[in-house]
């Protein structure tokens, strides 16, 4: 049994000068793209930005973190209906595609390949940082890597040779993410219980110590991931797909 | 480089009887639960369903595809704030998360570690198909598995020991999905010669055949994936997110 590569997975943010050799990046995006795809259509795209000016552009549309300008490439997944529908017009056939179904469809292509692509990543070696901004400002990184309509970036990979080896993140335990048959709803003493261990830890609490917090939880709501900007970025994103035809 | 089980990936949609070992099936979740996660906040579940009762009511669900019945175990991958959602309230936090931006980061949870599952059962020697109806018919499956608000079933993969061993489908070539930089839009030229080979399948050209059709494509645009019906289950999963309080 070789689970090692997955249960060793870490999150790397720090990569050393050296790039990728374009063999073993191909091989890395052969094996990724065995992911599992609706019907085969395989209606995705992945843009692999290793231009340092394409990068500069990019770092701001991520909040500027870090990781876009310093790994050597960043790999955008993008739900992708624009190549399929250019082969169906080709075809004498008429694609019914534009609407928030086939959006979905074309979302879960890219995330399983995106995720395919991490593993076999770590799998020779590699380290990879998954950017959640990409949702939040689609509609500037759609300018940047020149999307057309029926194409939206959905999450980004930086890649590259680990500078670093940090230690692993908590998970809450098993069984607050599996349910057995159906959906087993929590009650107050499940949720105390299921997220005990990830409050006491010390990390944990200094993160809550350093934002004047009096809870975990509350460094979510207040600090990290605050509704007023959950509601704005929503309107973006919506407007996002009416614009990509998805809406 | 331990690319092989990445690469020779294939769906099995056919299952011995014999059941899934409980600690190898734990060890499958506890890999795949080591996927990314947007700030580590881990908001999506796992539904594993192995009763036969609950499996029979899921059926339908999926068009009847008969690995649902005939797999031992069906694993329903859903966007889900509603834990999240419980330990902020508990916690003195005012969560902010009933829009469609946490929608797209609970989903992409969501399908992470879907993949993540996949690629952990393929590397013990289990076999998995996904299910690709679960956004169509999201509604009744949110019935069946008792789904509450802020939960949404994004995919399901079917889980089992191998009782086939079918060769392995096309894919396009990699410079159909892979762009260097940015976004290479793609000339009548080049969708011809990327679809070429697909096209040219003996299986593909049958298929084209059996369905009296004249191209791949219209197999597709026709027959498998129809405007009326995606746009149809477009309204039903659009409504699904505002029953769940994501819109």
């Amino acid at each position: 049994m070789a689970l090692n590569t997955l249960l060793n997975h870490r999150t790397i943010r720090k990569y050393k000068s050296k790039s990728i050799d374009k063999t073993l990046l191909n091989q890395v995006f052969e094996a990724g793209c065995r992911a599992s795809t609706t019907g085969n259509m395989q209606v995705y795209s992945i843009i692999n930005t290793s231009d340092a000016n394409v990068k500069e552009q990019l770092a701001p549309t991520h909040f500027n973190q870090p990781m876009i300008k310093q790994a050597p490439n960043v790999l955008t997944f993008c739900a992708d209906f624009n190549r399929f529908n250019k082969w169906c017009k080709q075809s004498n056939a008429e694609p019914g595609y534009d609407n928030f179904l086939s959006f979905m469809t074309a979302a879960i292509d890219a995330l399983l390949a995106a995720q395919n692509v991490a593993v076999a990543a770590e799998e020779v070696g590699l380290g990879v940082c998954y950017i959640g901004t990409t949702t939040y400002n689609a509609d500037k990184i759609i300018d940047v890597l020149k999307l057309p309509k029926g194409v939206i970036p959905m999450t980004t990979l930086t890649i590259g040779w680990p500078d670093e080896n940090p230690g692993q993140v908590e998970r809450l335990p098993l069984e607050a993410i599996v349910h057995n048959n159906v959906y087993s709803d929590y009650t107050e003493d499940d949720i105390r219980t299921l997220y005990a261990e990830k409050e006491s830890l010390p990390a944990n609490k200094q993160f809550v110590a350093e934002n004047n917090k009096e809870s975990l939880a509350q460094v979510f709501t207040d600090v990290r991931y605050k509704k007023a900007d959950n509601e704005h970025f929503s309107g973006v994103l919506l407007k996002v797909l009416k614009e990509q035809d998805f809406l």
